[in-house]
């Protein structure tokens, strides 16, 4: 690991830590279990708020100093007021958001200086799916397009061999090409 | 549709522009294709700012007033800085949002007034999987369980088929529980 010890922190990834942190998980398995919440309150119409804050991890509770809101809508030409992104933008910014971590963090693993990283997501949807007139038509995206631009101190080749590495072990990557089981249960008094 | 006509708004939502826009779309059906888009800046590290805005929609492209933008990161336990939440916690809040919209939708088409909706949303996820440490775990959640509470002037079985009819019609919902094609495109210079 001579490309770890020489420069610890690279790309604002502290290599060491995370290095040692997956010797920890090698170590001891079952600190990897995670479980992320979210919770959500309707205000009005199709406008509601996202609050995230606690997470379970490392084998212990979590709590952050803050919570971070998030409030949703449709926008005027679906009947909503525009008071924030609909549910289906912030699912692309996750998307981004999570490949591009994993980006950082392969790349400094992998000894390469980052200069630049920017993305571009697209989804197509038709919504005579949501509006329910057309049975064929499904309801959620029917393609999802990522543009990268990466810039940084390896050979193009190299950079797209960290964005692939990114793909290969991004946790929303996974949940959108591949299908989740979800629950739901309802309490009504 | 005598119940619309005598209170078009319930729940916030314009019931009378809902079943308008549901005419237009009949009468028009190619104004339902929508594009969607967020774009998303590195940082450092794990941090990286998503910006949502400009979408194409109704035969036209639409600017908002102001970009939405939201920081992602991952937390310390996992060698991050915690300036905002993990990218799979914002896939959980697109969720809870999606749901929440249509179901305050679906509520007031049905004459139906809501008091109270809030809920949770769990991902249980084990990082075996995104770490490379376990070829056999996914990278993304094993199971969502989403948990709502729902206040209304109907009976319970009624405010449950509005949640049912809203997850029925949520385009988040599809697309976490079905796959999506995803293309990525890499340029480096």
């Amino acid at each position: 690991m001579t490309v770890t010890d020489s420069s610890p922190i690279r790309n604002g990834v502290d290599t060491a830590a995370l290095f040692a942190t997956l010797d920890a998980v090698k170590g001891q398995p079952e600190i990897a279990k995670f479980q992320f919440r979210a919770t959500n309150r309707w205000i009005s119409g199709t406008h509601n708020r996202g609050t995230i804050n606690e997470y379970y991890g490392a084998g212990q509770e979590h709590v952050r100093p803050q919570d971070f809101t998030y409030h949703a809508d449709h926008p005027p030409v679906l009947v909503g007021g525009d008071n924030g992104p609909t549910p289906a933008e912030y699912l692309l910014h996750a998307l981004a958001a999570c490949l591009t971590a994993g980006l950082a963090n392969v790349a400094a693993a992998r000894g390469i200086e980052l200069t630049e990283v920017h993305s571009t997501v697209e989804g197509d949807i038709d919504l005579l799916g949501i509006l329910g007139l057309d049975d064929t038509v499904r309801n959620g995206y029917e393609q999802i397009r990522v543009s990268f631009v990466v810039k940084g101190n390896a050979p193009p080749d190299k950079l797209r061999e960290v964005v692939e590495q990114s793909r290969r072990r991004s946790a929303v990557f996974d949940v959108v090409t591949n299908s989740v089981p979800v629950t739901i249960d309802v309490t009504t008094a």
